[in-house]
């Protein structure tokens, strides 16, 4: 195994790392900004190394500086977390050639799902239901009408290039198409400088299920059933639970086969998410794109399948064959977690960085696990994430998990930052939600209005 | 289901069963001594009561007071948690005679049990092995020598209206008994007005095994597997653990099957602890006595079962059936829990009131828990027990759960009062401890005199 492994992430994931580490027995490397050497992870690890300047791009995202860090401390190993260097492949293939074990899938496997053409087509070879679309680019807005026509309207106009939120149109009918597509393609050919499109239906609104799946090296996969992520505010998850209501044991076995095949197709090593769109009334789901990294709600999966997520990726990636199969993994009881934010919904969920001067985190009792970096005293940086605590519970059924939710949040005592913990707590007692019946269009359609006039 | 209960206890099992009654949508009832008006159970309840001043007898154990304070909220029902009230059958009968259900069981069943020689001839009716002893009372010290003779030396002399550890003798050979006898007998006539006295054989050392059973109000009885607690310093408690490395299938068949038997015989109500002391050597068990109320260390059976063991008791109260049976329960992974408490191993683990300026209490991760009534700045009183926290574990073996508690231990903080938590470290480091080679000899007898050296 592993001696030394160096997480090049902060928050509460580093800290998870850290800890999943330590009881596996290996040492820890902390990197941590300058705005960051009081932050917990720079605490925890058993070494900790400064990497540069409060701002990301000179720090977190400094590829040369957090791999210098693991040469220097002699970390065998990089767990890259989540966001910050997580899904670049540029980084992972540097990893590979220093003789360093990135903690994830390599950097060719990245590209192929990173590019979004590529991985529908990957996903269609792999049978692997898709968003019903283009087959591939589309070069002129008669092309793109004819298209349109097929999969029907709205459609989607994704730059093929694309990222950022450029060259990007949603058109509700044919009379806009051609103009949507000379505008997003000369957007794409001014930003890539390349114009090529490409077209999938909206399916809108959905149920955002994601599946996770584990790969080892010697090429097994397992998944570990789905996550409903459907409650989100501007497509920022914002609370997700596991199993979905959506879900039944035919359409689990179906949504998990169809991620086994596609993390298979490409030869996936590691943990990774296959997101799907479930259209609920037709009971068929369409692959929306793959996470090749560990997730923020992870913990979910964890509380229902017992399987701890952030260990198997280090035993994974120091080439150890998984340990259960399949049939091993039974999903039992249900799991929600709540994403706890520093920011002011009452000013349109505005960051609140600031000095926690008093703190005060649910504990104790069954079924309930808190993921945090903060501590009291701590100040909250203005420059990363406003995630400061994820709040996990874990009930023998849906309901209880509820309960048990209401409970923590009216625990929970975050004093000098203003934080979302309140939304939390209207949002779980609102009555949709405890009856489950919710999808994409939900909190930021019927819920949020009716939250906003209420304040 | 009830709609309020009063909680007749502090610290961390008071606030464990706020946090279970919460959960289940019962409203609470804390009581607090003048010196717990800042204890978090006060704090956390929907309504508390002051019941009297800082010392137990006037406060905690004032019957009286705590039956005003029910009566006054309209509290249904009375949780006593463990120590102070829990096991008073005088308690638990004017709880019946004023309509208020104490969850337990009723005073009756607790007399039976607490009474040492009639629980002796119940267990024997019942077919449950117990220690080689006496058939009921030894009223001269020449029947003392025939019952010795048979059963084997060292023996124990006991007060047959014994307690508080009065009118007791060890006795390690034939010469010395007649001596011991005339002693305790007299010791026992003046303390409890009765010379009568009875005998056992010392099972020493041993395991200290006990067997956590669930019964409920339509006779049902469920185990819930057992608990390991050894690992003892005065009789008292440190570090317990589930399953126990010396109880294979078979065996715990044979101990759980006798635990059942046992409160079936007496018509056990509720949750309750059945202690036996297992003779390795010879794989033989012995009842020891029967405890009729939650145990400190129930929740490393909650992890391995995932039964949480307090709703149970309160559900069982209300009435209702439990929803599992025996082959429902599995034992899933191993549980260890440490006691941390103030005191000072340095100084004979004299207690350490005061308070806490600083604290981190770890959390986060796959399978920990913390039960715990502290907070940062919370001032310990010095009138009670000095237990502050239990660090609990769930790991997928023994060797995980010892390294989950490691990294437990190495994160908990604690500023400004002493604890015994770098005792527990050392103790889970020990060789023998790792190796789960250790028995109710193995703390005071190798351990501490080591470490105590070692200091």
């Amino acid at each position: 195994m592993f001696r030394k492994i160096l997480i090049a992430n902060r928050g509460e994931i580093a800290v998870r790392i850290i800890r999943a580490a330590r009881e596996l027995g290996i040492d820890t490397v902390a990197v941590y900004s300058t705005a960051d050497k009081e932050a917990l992870h720079t605490f925890l690890a058993d070494e900790a190394v400064c990497i540069g300047p409060a701002k990301s791009t000179d720090s977190y995202l400094n590829m040369n500086a957090v791999l210098s860090a693991a040469v220097l401390t002699g970390a065998e190993a990089i767990h890259p977390g989540f966001g910050f260097l997580s899904e670049n492949s540029k980084f992972a293939t540097m990893c590979e050639e220093v003789g360093i074990k990135f903690i994830g899938p390599s950097g060719a496997v990245m590209d192929l799902m990173g590019d979004k053409i590529n991985a529908r087509t990957q996903m269609i070879e792999a049978k692997v239901p898709v968003i019903p679309g283009s087959d591939g680019e589309v070069h002129t807005s008669e092309e793109a009408l004819q298209v349109a026509e097929k999969i029907g309207y709205p459609v989607m106009l994704k730059a093929s290039a694309g990222g950022g939120g450029k060259g990007i149109r949603k058109v509700e009918k044919a009379e806009d198409l051609t103009a949507a597509f000379e505008s997003a393609s000369s957007e794409a050919k001014a930003a890539f400088g390349n114009g090529a499109m490409y077209m999938e239906r909206v399916i809108y609104p959905a149920r955002h299920i994601e599946v996770q799946i584990l790969a080892d090296q010697q090429g097994h996969v397992v998944h570990l059933g789905e996550r409903d992520c459907s409650l989100q505010r501007n497509n920022q998850k914002v609370l997700e639970e596991a199993p979905s209501v959506a879900i039944g044991k035919t359409l689990r076995q179906q949504i998990g086969a169809a991620a086994v095949r596609a993390a298979q197709s490409v030869g996936y090593e590691n943990a990774g998410t296959i997101e799907f769109l479930l259209d609920e009334d037709k009971g068929e789901f369409y692959f929306m794109e793959m996470n090749t990294r560990v997730q923020v709600e992870h913990p979910v999966t964890e509380f229902v399948t017992g399987v701890d997520i952030v260990k198997e990726q280090i035993r994974i990636a120091d080439g150890q064959e998984l340990s259960f199969c399949q049939d091993d993994i039974e999903i039992k009881g249900h799991a929600i977690e709540c994403r706890i934010n520093a920011e002011n919904p009452a000013f349109n969920f505005a960051p609140s960085p600031g000095k926690i001067s008093n703190l005060y985190l649910p504990s104790g009792g069954v079924g309930l696990r808190v993921d945090s970096a903060v501590y009291p005293g701590y100040t909250i940086p203005p420059y990363y994430d406003s995630m400061i605590a994820k709040i996990i519970v874990h009930g023998e059924n849906r309901f209880d998990a509820l309960m048990k939710m209401q409970r923590a949040l009216y625990e929970l005592e975050i004093d000098g930052v203003v934080t979302n913990s309140g939304f939390q707590l209207d949002l779980i007692s609102d009555s949709n939600v405890i009856a489950g019946d919710y999808d994409t269009a939900f909190l930021m359609e019927k819920f949020l209005p009716a939250y906003q006039e209420k304040q």
